[in-house]
């Protein structure tokens, strides 16, 4: 089965927002197992929207819309689609109901235009919408195209614009529905590693990608990690997890160390605290040019307290010098961007804030202060568990915000290596 | 001129990545005064690519399209274009040099397939890009519409799809070739403001918005803060910004103190370090709930070591006594989530670091943690300067990442008052 998307709305034609929708809707229909070959954007105008329309059912089978189901006359998403499927817009009680209900709890006076949003093409199916006050529609199209006998029945399935209410709408009622669609179940899993680059990690995998067909491997590169979703097509989801057992089985034996979780819902950080969680050990931070990015990751997971307890920004050499105490002579010797510094400053960090583990970091994230030797992107990572500490020295490429992160991506990366370094 | 965007990548079709650059094209296409009535998004297929180049010329007169420019056989991009226009692919003996010089300078091989990107169809505009292999190629299509006389000029303009490429290439190149096109002169001026809300920032001024056709405002809402874009079309700057000088005077006198720079390129936290800079004030941070991204975001902005010299991440009540001094009795008494604890967070940060400003962040992020009292969303906010500090409470709504990301704007927000503060 093949998949359209249209995000509608002009402020993603002007560039005021990003089409999010998009991204997520292509990914989730990938999950499924549909294929995806077009998106459109287009704007709240009802004859562009028309031929949007009749474009994508005219070359797939599914549409997916996001946007345009407000309640002012520039909303035009769902009367134009009911123009298209030549079906008639009619008031749906229930629909009426909740929307009221949704104002009054919220103490809010309805106006005349609200209830446009109740209005139903006749025969579609309504999909709840808790967070907001447009419900969803998923409306059939019967497609005799010239010359056929059988009916193709395609759909259109009209969800809101925004991704706080399209996405728990697409989770909860359009994916059942596109899931009963198709001939059996797509069930997936995702081995996420870091410390093997996005083309070494493409390669590494080729031969799977290029001969498996079911399950499928898709790779998704981020800063400093490669996800890799192997999704298989079953009858049912024990089936599905048998095919892809195997292929997992292959990731970890090729990936080996570097793979910090097989759990789609488990980021970079969520590994870390769980697994210094898991050894009660305590952890500090100390930093300089990424100035309190690691901190405010790792303690972005909920229940980091029990983990992270305090850190440091310690962006000037005085600062080093007075919180972690970081030796005069060293700075001035080897400079505060050096292995020395470094290492220094994660023993520092640790006795400070008396925690088992530190990291630190100091470096040249630019645009100014790069040297022949030391050139812009340098940076050198400390870990310190219980005693012991490296330095690492990195040199990433990119401008200051990719530095960092970069940086950020790498100490997290020593970080989940905490069990070996206590073997060094 | 009527501008259409093709995003060419299977990479988007599958949701690995977001079309960041529709969005940055469609943005600049505003401020060059063009139109853009649809965004496609297509994957790397002969027929596909061809259906979409085809569609979008029979409808608008600028085709910008970004992705497809590699050195492998999935990359179709100027090949289908050319074929398109009828025109044959050539070697360009420049690109070719610029190519050569390129891996030599890196150190690495040029394979046979490299070459393919130094093809550039006959009688196009080449597109230097300094970073990276894929040359940008302007492509002229003749649209000889059936029955017209006239032979209408378009163009096809083919850059790379990295966006560290793409935007660099469009803002050097692109830009002066779209802008010698239009009959004058667009010139914008982004008015920012912090402390009114988008919606009610709308309505402020809508009347200007719905009367004014040269100049435009366009609104731009981000986390905390609202952009409002000015921009009039001219026949030279100077008159542009004749037409653009009132508006921009009415939106000052009605956003008055909530403006913070009507520069496009400065954001909040530049014109915190810039306004602090100018006291010759020193700054310190001491961040709970948000975890070092407030520090974060202001040691991004380059130069930010003459404010910024050392921070403080006290996630745990212990860490706020130890490092700040914060009063164990208070934090018995009022809680670490408290107006009394946000004030000696502030004064302790401020004598901690010797600095002459400090912040101090204090809340409740969720997902757990919430009291009928303190819902989750409540936070403290305190700034010291100079041996004073006021403390403000906010009750942020949303998820933990977006309570931590207004908490940070809010703070940044107070700081951008430093001034006023001192008055109290």
């Amino acid at each position: 089965m093949i998949v359209e998307i249209i995000s509608v709305g002009t402020e993603i034609l002007m560039g005021n927002i990003v089409n999010t929708n998009a991204a997520f809707l292509s990914e989730e229909c990938v999950t499924l197992g549909l294929s995806c070959y077009h998106q459109q954007v287009v704007g709240d105008n009802h004859d562009r929207l028309k031929e949007a329309f009749e474009l994508a059912l005219s070359r797939s089978d599914i549409v997916l819309v996001s946007g345009g189901l407000g309640p002012t006359e520039d909303d035009l998403t769902k009367e134009t689609a009911s123009e298209v499927a030549n079906l008639e817009l009619k008031m749906h009680e229930p629909s009426k109901e909740a929307l009221e209900s949704y104002f009054s709890k919220r103490g809010m006076k309805l106006t005349e235009n609200n209830y446009k949003q109740a209005m139903i093409p006749e025969g579609a199916i309504v999909l709840d919408n808790p967070n907001g006050t447009a419900p969803g529609v998923i409306i059939p199209y019967k497609d005799k195209a010239a010359g056929k006998k059988d009916v193709n029945e395609k759909y259109m399935i009209l969800m809101p614009g925004p991704p706080g209410e399209m996405k728990p709408m697409f989770k909860d009622s359009v994916c059942p529905f596109l899931r009963k669609l198709s001939p059996g179940t797509i069930f997936s899993v995702t081995v996420k590693e870091t410390g093997v680059g996005e083309s070494r990690a493409e390669e590494m995998i080729k031969d799977l990608i290029d001969t498996q067909t079911n399950p499928t491997i898709a790779t998704y590169a981020k800063t400093g990690e490669v996800h890799m979703r192997v999704s298989a097509m079953a009858e049912n989801k024990k089936e599905a997890k048998k095919l892809i057992s195997p292929v997992v089985k292959e990731l970890k034996k090729r990936f080996g160390k570097y793979i910090f979780t097989t759990d789609e819902s488990v980021s970079m950080e969520d590994a870390v605290i769980k697994r210094l969680k898991k050894k009660e050990y305590t952890l500090t931070c100390a930093e300089s040019c990424t100035g309190g990015m690691l901190s405010a990751r790792l303690i972005n997971v909920p229940g980091a307290s029990d983990v992270y307890k305090s850190g440091f920004v310690t962006y000037a050499n005085k600062a080093k010098h007075k919180f972690l105490g970081v030796n005069k002579k060293t700075l001035k010797k080897f400079g505060a961007v050096s292995e020395e510094c470094a290492y220094e400053m994660a023993f520092g960090a640790a006795q400070a804030a008396g925690a088992d583990v530190a990291v630190s970091i100091t470096g040249i994230a630019g645009p100014d202060g790069g040297t022949e030797e030391k050139p812009v992107g340098t940076v050198y990572i400390g870990l310190y568990v219980r005693g012991e500490a490296i330095v690492k020295r990195y040199n990433f490429s990119g401008d200051r915000t990719k530095i960092r992160e970069n940086t950020v991506a790498a100490a997290l990366r020593m970080l989940l290596s905490v069990d070996s370094l206590e073997l060094l």
